[in-house]
């Protein structure tokens, strides 16, 4: 690989001007999931798509989908070489519990070696890092390969049109290598390369009890409250090993093999870290598995949200009609994400007590992947990482659950290199998401070294 | 007893005016647990101030106390004959969930022979019965006993201060009989008369996980999401025969004799007329005991609210930090309301696991009651109901918890007579909460009656 370095020292004097974007980006508040959000996912998409102009890509166009739009832009003036797709989300997730952020969501703030803000990680920043990593090479004349740049505005609520969108324009999409940038690297000091994702089967489970909320006094004792119900049916969804339930739930999932458990058991963290990376008082998890194999190689059924009756300021004495929980799991390969809604309906249809009724929505499913390590898409990276961090990266399964790597895989043929610079830290989906800057100056110029080696 | 013919025909001759009156009254949005709403309560005293100044009581004052002020007025015109203390309260439950309502909680709206408000049957509509009836009574020179009128507002949030206000005004509250107008009969041509009330204790139970909300993909496994610890933790609150599994909590509770477990049987009402008035798909309660008993007769423990994570639109992938319940037991006589606090926590420490950790928080307390039925005071309201109703009244244990009704029992030395208009299927602090109009002027009947007789 030549180094290609007009480009890298374009990238580290231009410090102060990426930090000054990043921000505006980061200020504009597209959370997807919220409609009332909409005028700001379409501002977003605009921000996005004025960048990609400046910075020198052609055809760049905000196109619509059944639900939020996609940006898109391409420079495909190196003929006979590779092209890359890359990807990147403009939408993040919802904002509360508000009241516990430190400074305001979308009032990106710099303090200490981080910026704090909504998206700054996931995955603003790794977006605005491809996005500068092109710009540097294509105003310093040494971009070598063809490049497709996808934005989508979805991903936070499963990129629910996305796979109609890539089937609509499949040539135009049509790559030879594809760069997932929704990623992230073990530390500061730790780059490491995602290989498997978790898939993800989400839903909504309502229990009713009354017609209406009765008053608890002269009611209570006399029906099943539908919020001691469902917490019911939610405690037996564990066993006591931490294993869970639902019928036939495990049936497809794949057993590691022994070699693939020596490889995890490499990953340099202990327990204790992890236990203070997430501040709970012990770890938790199914019996026979390591902390690390609980996080990627095994399947997880996780409480997302809670809710009945009264929840505000003091006391109200209401004995509640309904009750809901959200809950999702989270499936390795070869589990079936579609089978998961039958499996917990059958599991509701055994448990749930005749004295209330249910129902199950499901509310987003995409299913695990595995992608292929033995690419030149994948030695590229591995060269870009270790030449920027000095140090040799590991391969790691993510427990998290990015949908259009398997989408891209199935409409376009294609693995995903799962290649971005969140750090474990981040505060992904919760206060105080932040992105550590050095790694994020870093990411710009791994990819600027991706984008050289590629071709 | 003498009729009280003139009041009879006076009351019946001024429901329009009644009628707009009460929807006024209805219209303030008194809501005690809310500090919103300090000024509407305020507003509520006046109102009840300025009617209790316009019908001829005397003395009339809004009085401070630690949190909401209570409203007196008096007449004290008929030397030797006994004085009645008439309790009522002004304040009202929070509204929430506000979309189930058919017209708006504040707007009070008459449909059928219904009129539908927040508080129309909690407490509004009682309180301003027994007003009308002594404006009758006294603007026809027919009151022939002693009144004292106290109507207070924080009953909805356990009557916090009342004790130290009875306490301070031992003396101006002396009476010979009390009568407490919070209650409601069977059926509109059902009438009866509470003899005990259940006690409660309501609390907040927190359960804590992780320092912050995670990544429910990268984090889910790995460690005890709290939201299921809390479902553990509730659901293994009641056993297979729906009994309270907190430590000692039994261990108090007053054996029904055959003779009662007969006179309870008498309850004219089947378990299907329950399930229908509830709406619940079945019914359900402690094993070994008839609905009528479970209602009234044994403890109960009920869950008020749930809360964890997202509960927003669509999916967000959250590990939640924390969880909340709010629980609450209704206790019988001689359980102790103090107690359940310990038992409670007792029960946490027993089976609240390592991983996560929890506080319980005690946000209301107030005995069980049983009152005397062997009085003269029950006496004239047998007789006021019967010659109203047509129909002798059944004696019944009611489920909801009055602590006002301990406290004059404790501070004033008397018991309450619980004689009041609402219905079973009043819709109390829930959606639609309604009064039966017929029964409300009625209840002016029967109250007319009752100050008429008692002398």
């Amino acid at each position: 690989m030549t180094e290609p370095t007009q480009a890298l020292a374009f990238a580290k004097s231009n410090h102060d001007r990426y930090l000054a974007e990043y921000k505006e980006f980061l200020s504009i508040p597209s959370i997807s999931t919220l409609s009332e959000h909409k005028p700001d996912i379409q501002r977003a998409a605009e921000w996005v798509s004025r960048q990609m102009t400046g910075m020198g890509l052609k055809n760049v166009e905000v196109m619509p989908t059944a639900g939020h739009p996609a940006v898109y832009g391409e420079w495909l003036d190196a003929p006979g070489k590779p092209t890359v797709l890359v990807y990147g989300h403009y939408d993040v997730q919802p904002v509360d519990p508000l009241n516990e952020w430190v400074s305001p969501p979308f009032e990106p703030t710099v303090r200490g070696e981080n910026i704090y803000a909504r998206g700054a990680s996931d995955m603003k920043g790794q977006v605005h890092a491809f996005l500068k990593a092109l710009e540097a090479l294509l105003k310093n004349g040494e971009l070598a390969v063809n490049v497709k740049v996808l934005v989508e505005g979805e991903e936070e609520v499963g990129s629910l049109h996305l796979g109609v969108f890539m089937d609509k324009h499949q040539a135009k999409l049509k790559c030879d290598v594809a760069l997932n940038a929704d990623s992230s690297i073990l530390g500061p000091d730790l780059p490491s390369i995602v290989y498997g994702l978790r898939g993800l089967a989400y839903f909504e489970i309502w229990v009713y009890g009354p017609a209406h909320d009765l008053h608890s006094g002269i009611f209570g004792g006399s029906i099943h409250n539908p919020a001691q119900a469902l917490c019911e049916l939610i405690a037996g969804m564990h066993d006591k090993d931490g294993r869970i339930t639902l019928p036939g739930f495990y049936d497809k999932v794949r057993k590691l093999s022994d070699e693939e458990r020596a490889e995890l058991a490499r990953v340099p963290r202990t327990d204790e870290e992890w236990r203070t990376t997430t501040g709970a008082p012990q770890l938790y998890g199914e019996k026979g598995f390591t902390t690390t194999e609980r996080l990627g190689a095994r399947p997880t059924l996780e409480v997302n949200g809670l809710y009945s009756g009264f929840i505000g300021e003091g006391s109200k004495t209401v004995l509640p009609a309904k009750a809901m929980a959200k809950i999702s799991t989270r499936l390795i390969p070869e589990q079936d994400d579609e089978a998961v809604e039958a499996q917990l309906k059958e599991y509701m249809q055994k448990n749930a007590p005749p004295t209330v009724t249910w129902e199950v929505k499901n509310l987003v499913s995409s299913p695990a992947v595995l992608v292929r390590r033995d690419t030149e898409g994948v030695r590229a990276a591995q060269a870009a990482l270790e030449a920027t961090f000095g140090i040799k990266p590991v391969f790691k399964l993510e427990g998290g659950s990015v949908p259009v790597v398997s989408m891209v895989q199935t409409k376009l043929g294609v693995d995903s290199i799962l290649l971005g610079f969140g750090l474990p830290d981040d505060n992904l989906h919760a206060p105080n998401e932040k992105q550590h800057l050095p790694t994020y100056y870093r990411g710009i110029e791994t990819f600027i070294r991706f984008f050289a080696g590629v071709g």
